[in-house]
């Protein structure tokens, strides 16, 4: 069934047809739509639209209808052009005429997005609580190896001192800024368009207010216009999703390469890893290379949808019908990937005496030159002086933490300094103790910190 | 069924090997993967990896899966991690232990690539059928509506006048170099990857110049690291497509303003419009925005498939599993589109005497300036007292047709030229005579060669 | 000068170093590089590594350099890496060696976050003004423009009479969303990296959160490891930016429509309209255009980054510097097209009569359907005949308006409704009256309403 | 000087004219348009509309202006629109009011886009040479590489073994296919667009087949509305440039992991590495990285002017005028990494014992259950049991080539095979001798292919 036809001649073209309807796509607002039509209905009811009977019949008929969408047994209908349409034709199978005049003062143009804003509504708490899950295995994770040292990397290179707790958490905080950005645009999906009709606003007195609060909006729009077309919110949504991959891209590429033989700091779990068809011995680690690649078509389904809503005209144009099947798309890539990592990370071997093999005595190198600083010697020249060390060491084949006594004497004349304390690791972490610094004392505290993230949802 | 597993401990996570299966997605890769085994185990055969029997009965095994797909009887497992596993766990179910000798020699790697390029050595000339199906529309046309005048417009404002058919033929070049880049991908496509293994080649001296033939490519890959790795053929195909998308999108922008009330060029058939749940005297263009809307999708699908290969390692990485869902997205968005509109565009009613009557005088001001050139007047000089003679004309609220001989010879003493044939769109039409141009001997020679393109394919 | 290169043998490559260096794009940090450096050299002296006149000097110094770049007389060299090399070089030629002390217990990692951030938290509230004084604009016209009707569209299609100044709202409203997500992302730019050194904290017991306040930070990173790789800022704005130009892609494109001869609606003043070098009538709309055209590239500018960003490693990489040319394009094209679009909007001369003639007797068809409703017909039922009246209309070539009270009896037998107040454009308007209706009296308390948002900042 | 303004009032906004104007950027193309037109006065010349001593005087003007441009000597003025209008004005203060007759019959819609494929056709061969020049030292390294083994691996996991100079050659043929990609994209800037005035073809009786063979074009265009605003050949060469980038991004995320401490597979030269401000040691591959990060922006130059062309309405829009920044910027950001690849790679210090260490004995696993097809095991069951033999080995600690004769035995009960053989990467590579394989005799064939392409530009 059709809601529209009247001034039209014949039928329309069969492929035509299937280009246009959404069903496929917006079968999954099933739930929000018979809802929304359910709150609809009242204010139809209370401003005399629907008399008693009729409010009756119609509050009775999607119910049923909400029923049968929740027991599997809604059949869609090939002639249903959307899910308004089928929830509208279905209304008339079950009560008959008084089903047409649930449509009342209301068009498509404000109910998809109604319907739209209200699945992402339930959408986005879920997915904080599949972020939340995971950052609380990367908690627990840094909790549990709060001993293990490891050399930090930058530029892939071995750089300074760290520890594996410190490392672990890094990837924390950019989900925490992820869940901020969610929590930004929750409330972006909180403001009702449901009233603004085609564009021009309607002209049912309905409490546009009191719908909000029956729906659980937090807001109304506030332009009829506007609100037929603002599509910000699903962008934003594959905005934040987008940035949420790319941020489990980082943590992938990592775990991809401290996996390999080379590295060796990890070990996937068996339950976790794939094989070969071919080569018997490869254990490969595939969830975190799809986790790796998929934020590429987070991102795709951000420009797709970004370049869509370019240079549209003002109002409702078919061209935003594009918007649901790229959110839902990134709602399920997201909600693919985050439980898997949630059990791939702790289930994540490590060697802990890799990891510490992994500082060679190069990476003590700002240590020295922190020394040197701390003695006096402008940083600079400092730096240089290491680097000369460093550059001694490499010519002749030593590390710079066996060079001698003589060696540093004619590097830096003069200078009494102990340089044996430097070489290592926990003394080297100590003293990085700013918040926000690896040392154990801040990193406990950043745990904590963490741990209070944590309670906000 | 697995095809690895021998080193594992336990199953797979259940989550885990959800996101890491693509028999969702590649079972669309069914013929071309029972095709390429068949192929295969010709060269198994012939090396004597294969003896008679085993050969007859892997063929007929792989014939039986090839109808079972065909008759759509096939029944995917929930444990068929791909289209390979499946069609080797078919094969055991079928002729037993002698299943396991079909993969000799081969990975997924290779094979793959093989059965994704296999069916785009199909799936691109359906879908230059299908743009050659809409050419030959928008020739019919413009043979149809060679009479019809209206004004060309450049930034949306009036121009010069062009016979409408013109402006059909301005769409039908874009789609012709669609097609030669489509011809280009094919020939990338006509790659064989098949025989470079995993990454190193095979150690079986099977044929790659004999697999290629009997499969339909046209040459070899160079280099088996490359080769498994290789999906510039995917990108291009992405290219192509967005570029072709947006190519439909700039007619769809047109369809779209002629269909105003405002412009009243076109009218849509009704079979091709859509109406209101709400407005009841609404025609829409949804057809055409949906068009225009799709151009953005095809675009998302480029950028992230591109994204996905950036910054990868050698050879075959998982991330590489994301290169399909974008093609067959992309090849069924076009393949929606283009057939309906093949059929909207001819049954689109148009009105000639609204095309014509957007003609106003001022757009034949680059035709008084060029007449003034012909007198000798250097064309700067000409372009600027037109120039004048529009806003004397604009200010006294006449057309430019409506200036006085003494108007003229104020601004031009002396200078003696009969302006009354200029305000012709016949004339001016006529005028532009060249090679590309509006008159209608060139736009008839430039139908002719048109239709000498549409037989090339 | 390099800040490194003790370890180094022999220079670096002339093009590599081309390649490396970023000072062509840094330098815009100049002012927030020196000042920074001010406050971290109070830190260095606070906790004893400057004395006295070693801070006076260095202090002494930066402010010097700082005149220098307010002056414009500050020289980059060729041999100057980045901004915080051409710093460090100009102070060692100002004070001498002491400069060497200032780069300690900092690394570049952390000090280019924290400039660019520093950038932002100043680029940001002038992009919000602009957008203010843009916004301030559209109000004002809404003001000026309160008696205009007009018809507003959906899917280009007339669709219900609307006040022009309800049309001009609709564009408030997106750009408010836009000062909320830029709010937004302002904070997120409040907190500072600085304190993380290289990538496991700095060793000097400086006072982070002194130092935040101090150079007007909100507050401070969490995790060394996370902040000198975070550029989800960077990404925010990129976005907000995009999101930004396509809400004003919107505005250019009914401009643009609304500026052709056939809407007649608007005329662009002479000083924002271009001419065409060939056609002497031309009055283009470039500024739109061009509007239009750069939402594209702000589009492209997120695009890149976010790829750039996908699948690195851990830390501080090389590709980070990637970012701020995005970042400063992308600012310097909204603070190009804002102020424009601030004085072009109020030039344009409308043309109420236009306005109005554009609103047909059809565009009153969901009236005709609302007053039947309001007679007891159900709406979809009410949809239908009002249908059937348009094709009627259409099929005798009159308006809507015309039919009879014969052929309304034949349609609706029975039915007394005076049809004749429906077909005024005030009356409908008059009837969209819940809040971000059309109704005068709703869209003076919008106006109200977006006074106050214009006071927020 | 304005090229147009005879029917406006006033003057243009100064901000307005600013966002217009494109000299900026388009002043690149100077020698082009100088070059256009001194070709253009020939045709004017033959047709009559200017006299010899006309044509003397703009050809002399004409000449003397490239030299300009070539000497640096060429003052572009603020009022300088776009190069079109810098040249006719400098024209005009040469020569005088005849200048003003250059412009006849052309409009800048054709001129510019003529000007932009004249630029590419310069462009492309010099890209390509880039790209040769790179290729070549790709072949070079493989040549003298050719005796050092290494592991290939897929997934990050050691895979099987292969020739250093495979792996080399393996980056070759992606540029190959990039530059047959150019090749083809050089052929659609070949197509002339002049001769397509405004939107309508010009009215004066121009040869454009001879200004085509004039300027260096291979055709023209067919349909002048499409001409004038056709990108597709600087969409294509932004989409060439990307997917170059990103297989540049490839062997640049490998030389950056190679060069890792714990790969030790290669080291930079100390002319090709970069350090840091504050950790002495580090020695960063900064030249890689930005090989890498810029493949992201390629990707974004690309999507924007993309996004920018969607759903723009027939002939010129002024958005068109974006297209040339993003040819620009992906031209400059290639012509800047390839000329550094090409000496960072030959200077790249490898060490062949290490990348033979890395063959451990599990790589050996497919040449095990090769061997045991070769013994009429069929492939599954090979794997399986290899599978098997690796599991013992892992849970022995032990490398697979240590179990024993007795562990096999019981694996494969009967079977007598010496496997002593098989853990040999030189045996192991002589096996995959199939065109495009590793083995030695098919590298030095490949080598030997890749040195014909090379003889093909």
């Amino acid at each position: 069934m059709s809601l529209w036809g009247g001034r039209f001649q014949g039928t329309s073209d069969a492929d035509a047809w299937k280009l246009n309807a959404s069903i496929d796509i917006d079968q999954r607002l099933a739930k929000q739509d018979v809802t929304g039509s359910i709150v609809w209905s009242q204010q139809l009811h209370k401003i005399g639209i629907l008399n008693n009977s009729e409010y009756q019949d119609i509050h009775d008929g999607l119910i049923q209808i909400l029923n049968e969408f929740e027991q599997l047994t809604f059949q869609i209908h090939p002639s249903d052009e959307d899910i308004h349409s089928a929830v509208e034709r279905r209304l008339y199978e079950i009560i008959g005429k008084t089903a047409g005049k649930l449509h009342t003062g209301r068009s498509r143009n404000d109910q998809v997005s109604t319907d739209f804003r209200l699945w992402l509504l339930e959408a986005i708490p879920t997915l904080i609580h599949a972020i939340r899950q995971f950052q609380t295995q990367l908690v627990e994770r840094a909790e549990q190896d709060i001993d293990v040292v490891m050399p930090s990397y930058t530029h892939l290179q071995r750089a300074q001192p760290v520890l594996l707790s410190h490392w672990w958490l890094s990837f924390f905080w950019p989900l925490e800024r992820d869940i901020q950005r969610l929590t930004f645009t929750f409330k972006e999906c909180g403001i009702m368009p449901l009233g603004s009709g085609a564009a021009a606003g309607t002209s049912f007195a309905v409490d546009r207010h009191e719908l909000a609060d029956q729906l659980g909006f937090i807001g109304i729009s506030q332009n009829s216009m506007d609100a037929v077309s603002d599509r910000d919110f699903a962008a934003q949504f594959l905005f934040d999703s987008a940035l949420c991959g790319i941020h489990l891209s980082k943590l992938a590429e990592q775990v991809v390469l401290f996996s390999t033989t080379e590295f060796g700091f990890f070990a996937l779990d068996d339950a976790f890893a794939t094989g070969s068809s071919l080569m018997p011995q490869k254990k490969n680690p595939d969830v975190f290379e799809l986790t790796r690649g998929k934020a590429g078509n987070l991102l795709g389904l951000l420009t797709g949808l970004m370049s869509t809503l370019k240079g549209l005209p003002s109002t409702y144009d078919k061209d935003l019908q594009e918007d649901k099947q790229a959110v839902f798309q990134a709602y399920d890539i997201l909600m693919a990937v985050l439980p898997v990592l949630s059990k791939a990370i702790p289930s994540l071997r490590i060697f802990p005496e890799k990891l510490r093999a992994a500082i060679d005595p190069s990476v003590f190198a700002t240590d020295l030159a922190d020394l040197l600083v701390k003695a006096g010697i402008p940083f600079r020249e400092a730096h240089a002086l290491v680097g000369k060390a460093v550059k001694i060491s490499l010519e002749s084949g030593r590390g710079i933490h066996q060079l001698t006594s003589a060696e540093w004497e004619k590097l830096i004349p003069g200078l009494e300094i102990d340089f044996s304390k430097v070489f290592s690791p926990e003394v080297s972490i100590a003293t990085r103790c700013v918040v926000g610094g690896t040392a154990p004392q801040v990193v406990v505290e950043q745990i904590s910190t963490a741990r209070r993230c944590l309670q906000t949802h």
